[in-house]
């Protein structure tokens, strides 16, 4: 891979900028926790595990370049970032899992002077990065083994290196299936209103010689009609203790009719994206976006000028929806809160 | 209604362009039947039953224009012309019914001079068009009773006044429960690749006060799970005798996710809608259209260069997702087949 979406270099967080794909491949240099909070919420990053990853190194950033003399006036400037961090965008789990590792490392080093809880963090952050890359490898071995050869897979959004740190949930999955040598073929739903599936996801795979085919999102279920697709696979931005899954805006019309045609739906995400203090898929609080993602896709006005909008980023899938969650630690499936308190345990 | 989707003026066909809408309300005049034809391909006007019209109206155009002194040689000529009109667009009904009306006109006048035929041609054309706003009258007069006060629809693509003459089929029942002052409100699905769901139904409904609510494709299941959608309508661009629904891409997921909700699954389409002599969908022809108009939306490119596309513009969805087809004659159910024969008996 010749890319990355979210690295350190030289005191700065770096990020591809993935607005501009996939006919730009440019890169930003965050100077600061502000930049980089800004970059998580106009979306130049996004994807559960890699906001996540940003938002821990913003943090690092932040905890760098704080001009305090003392370590009671660096722990509360530090929450104020924290708080900013978790703030940026409100559904995927990942996020507030990075920002209370990070807190975590200032509570657990008490007496430390400030130089080196600002290397506790900065190399805390570095092992968040370099854990999702291992993390989303581990979820590519557990997966492949449900991609049988000739498959031919369909997916939302983006689940890929670019959502990651690299390698990819629900990409991560096809990636190892492919590695191994195994013949497949992706359909990746574009994905409106932003595009990820047509901007990103086709890029990625394009990139890697995997074979991918661009649909519309409504063309979804009449793909599955004529029996060419077997098997969905997406990632999730957060799980509740249950097993319901908030994904990408789409994802519960996929998983519904994917069961409508008997096909399997499979989600993959890491450990980070379960919010196991929600008891069902009810209690995550769903984005909405401006309603401009929806009426000027790349600025041109597709709608009469005012029109009302519903603009949700991410739906709920239930869980009697989902074959099976693929994680870095197993394989959870019905009964899921069963299945998953094993994982977790 | 202050706009008019295709009518005759001066000798020529004036059509309201309907790839500048919603910014620019802009008339195209077709001088010659190759215009017309050339109008239905580029979509400056479509929907089933306004391209018959137009179709019609771009015939009886060409028989005027004609340079021709024997009426042998008119009759040649004529059938070119004809041809011409229905290798436009494979799959709307409508299409080759408003033709075969037209050719009816020829077979059944021998004998008349060429000043006669012609005259009988416009005169054929201009009933095709005034019958089809009074049959939309009727679809609405026969469906508004399936919308009962306080309902939201959810509708998909544009079966309204765009796409017809005038007045609409599914949203001629919208506008005929609105205008028996029926609190109602719309969802309109945003329809890509061509964006007739934000760019004409919005617009359409925008004008008329009828409260809209623009959503992207992939947000109707949410929407649906969410108890907010009391029925779905739709058009058609072909119905075959046993009941299944050629209608745009998208149609079939919406009919598959409303029957998984348990919400009813109307569509509404004139009689000259039903190709009876096909037995079921899967003989429908399905138009595929460009890879571009999914990969560069309004010229801006949002996939990798040469990304494999699959771009259907429409699909079929099984009469056992239909609650019911409202026409002009009547309302078909459950069983299809015997319903359909009693109609059209």
């Amino acid at each position: 891979m010749k890319y990355e979406a979210v690295t350190w270099r030289r005191d700065k967080v770096v990020m591809l900028d993935q607005r501009r794909l996939p006919t730009e491949e440019i890169y930003v240099k965050c100077d600061g926790p502000g930049e980089v909070a800004e970059a998580i919420r106009n979306m130049t990053i996004r994807g559960a595990p890699a906001i996540g990853v940003a938002a821990a190194m913003g943090i690092a950033l932040g905890a760098m370049k704080l001009r305090v003399k003392s370590v009671g006036r660096f722990k509360e400037e530090f929450e104020g970032i924290c708080r900013m961090m978790m703030e940026t965008r409100p559904t995927a789990a990942n996020l507030s899992w990075a920002v209370q590792r990070m807190e975590t490392v200032v509570r657990g080093h008490e007496g430390e002077g400030l130089d080196e809880l600002r290397r506790f963090l900065k190399s805390e952050a570095m092992a968040i990065r370099e854990m999702d890359i291992e993390v989303n490898r581990r979820i590519g071995h557990n997966g492949k083994r449900y991609i049988r050869n000739g498959s031919a897979i369909l997916t939302h959004c983006n689940a890929g290196a670019l959502a990651t740190a690299g390698y990819g949930t629900a990409l991560g999955v096809i990636r190892a299936a492919h590695e191994e040598g195994k013949d497949l073929e992706v359909y990746a739903c574009e994905t409106r209103p932003r595009f990820q599936g047509a901007r990103l996801t086709a890029w990625e795979l394009d990139k890697e010689g995997i074979p991918v085919t661009l649909i519309t999102d409504g063309m979804s279920g009449y793909l599955m009609s004529k029996g060419v697709i077997h098997m969905v696979i997406v990632g999730a931005d957060r799980i509740s203790a249950n097993g319901d899954v908030a994904n990408k805006i789409g994802t519960y019309s996929l998983a519904i009719l994917a069961k409508a045609h008997g096909i399997p739906f499979y989600v993959a995400a890491p450990l980070s994206t379960f919010d196991l203090s929600l008891g069902t898929g009810d209690e995550i609080p769903i984005e909405e976006r401006d309603s401009r993602e929806v009426t000027h896709p790349f600025g041109t006005q597709i709608a009469p000028e005012g029109v009302r909008v519903w603009n949700p980023a991410f739906d709920v899938t239930p869980q009697q929806y989902v074959t099976a969650i693929i994680t870095e630690r197993g394989v959870a499936q019905e009964p899921f809160e069963a299945s998953l308190r094993d994982l977790f345990s």
